[in-house]
């Protein structure tokens, strides 16, 4: 879906800065050629929330794809480079009503040899309508229009493509080693606003800064190294939720010797899971 | 390790039935040949946990092993049949301390064509001391030794491999969609006992019964399709916990259409995480 906007507005060519990110060309090979988002880009290479969000996308172009996401895991091999790259998806299984892709993301190196960058596995199905409910209740927010938008000047390029109101757990102003609960909760969408889907929830999932700078108010090299996305939502509720902002939320349950995992829970305006999501985080200190 | 047992266990051969499901015989390809384990027989397949052991084992298996596991995540594509399998994990990415790998488990089918039945992801890292800490306390429990242990008579054969003690959340003995809280605390371990080591931790992250069981009080049909462990512990932290009783925890997040979410927490036995660990499960109603 492509929304044109403004010339004022830091959209690409009048479409959507994540629309232009998820443009693939087919290969005769059956891989798919896309490009490292230079709209997303954070201190080394694209944010990682694009990269899954591209992963995902190189599956749900497939002509035999069945039913819709129900779960992606990337784990962020090496960095990606600017330029183009390759996206492999293939469907290593298809049964009655689920398919398990495999997918990598690869560049050629400086010497010329093709490198994996990426990799991923996508879990599709057809579901059907049936019992349903949320296990756990979102945290009180105040209304999203009524909190303060997190100020991105002159942060790093892809934190400018999302409006993020954070209620608890922002990033430290003072590094002072104080520390204080993993625990973040914040409104966010992209921006410019843009309906919600599948990519668009993947790369979300990824929003949130290191759990370490919260845990220690001490800024450590960190970066995630594997993440994993369960789609609760269908396309109906996705749709439902359009453009409007979701609650995040995000912790750590545990930091040890160099990594740190972070589950994180995705709700829709109307309090209603969209995405639980988990990350194995790498921090240096 | 092997732990030879007197004959009137469950043993076969002398060996602890945990280690002849991970023999493994490399094969001239460089893939794996090993067996789906009768031992750990569940309704269609071998226990789903069982698999990820054997997934995980054949890359530790590998002579250009970096590290220890940092990750693991296995997507279980299609019924794993009795008989021999081939597992097949590739480093995609080696780093100075990271290592990528993929993994493929698959079986020759009645009508002779291979055909993958599992898949996984493995990230391991060479890891070094330094800021350690759990942002989760383990919940108040009894000594094992008096708690009552689950009568497996009857059960499946997985579930006689494994020594459980439920504190809070067995399973129901009434269907009667009475329903109640998704989460289940307990004690468990291998049974014989086992020292741990990470394929043994990577099995017991899947010891939990479905939590729609216990949501709904019904025993509806379900199946774990993909399954992530993120290992906080190194082999220093394996070999003092030994033999010992681990503290498991699981509760689902969200059921919706047909998939539920499950959030799981191991400890050891002195309260120190041992990993966490999600699925995603399939469900029938």
């Amino acid at each position: 879906m492509s929304t044109v906007q403004d010339a004022n507005t830091t959209v690409v060519s009048g479409f959507h800065p994540l629309d232009v990110a998820l443009r693939m060309t087919p290969q005769h090979d059956g891989s798919m050629q896309a490009t490292a988002p230079a709209a997303y880009w954070n201190m080394v290479g694209p944010y990682g929330g694009i990269t899954a969000a591209q992963m995902l996308q190189a599956v749900l172009a497939q002509p035999n794809l069945l039913g819709e996401p129900v779960s992606i895991t990337v784990n962020f091999a090496g960095p990606v480079a600017s330029g183009d790259m390759r996206i492999e998806a293939v469907a290593v299984r298809t049964n009655r009503s689920t398919q398990h892709w495999t997918v990598s993301m690869g560049q050629r190196n400086a010497e010329g040899e093709y490198e994996i960058c990426t990799t991923a596995t996508v879990i599709t199905a057809v579901r059907r309508e049936t019992f349903s409910m949320d296990s756990l209740d979102p945290p009180a927010m105040p209304d999203p229009a009524t909190c303060e938008r997190y100020d991105t000047q002159g942060a790093m390029e892809w934190l400018h493509r999302y409006d993020m109101r954070v209620v608890q757990g922002a990033i430290p102003t003072v590094w002072d080693d104080s520390g204080q609960e993993s625990i973040s909760q914040l409104w966010v969408r992209d921006d410019p606003p843009r309906p919600l889907d599948f990519p668009a929830l993947a790369a979300l999932c990824d929003v949130f800064f290191p759990r370490i700078w919260l845990q220690r108010a001490r800024r450590v090299p960190a970066g995630t190294v594997g993440m994993t996305v369960y789609f609760h939502a269908g396309s109906e509720q996705l749709a439902q939720q359009a453009d409007r902002h979701v609650l995040a939320q995000a912790s750590a349950q545990a930091f040890r010797n160099g990594y740190f995992d972070q589950t994180a829970q995705l709700w829709d305006a109307e309090g209603s899971l969209l995405a639980t999501s988990h990350q194995i985080v790498y921090y240096k200190e």
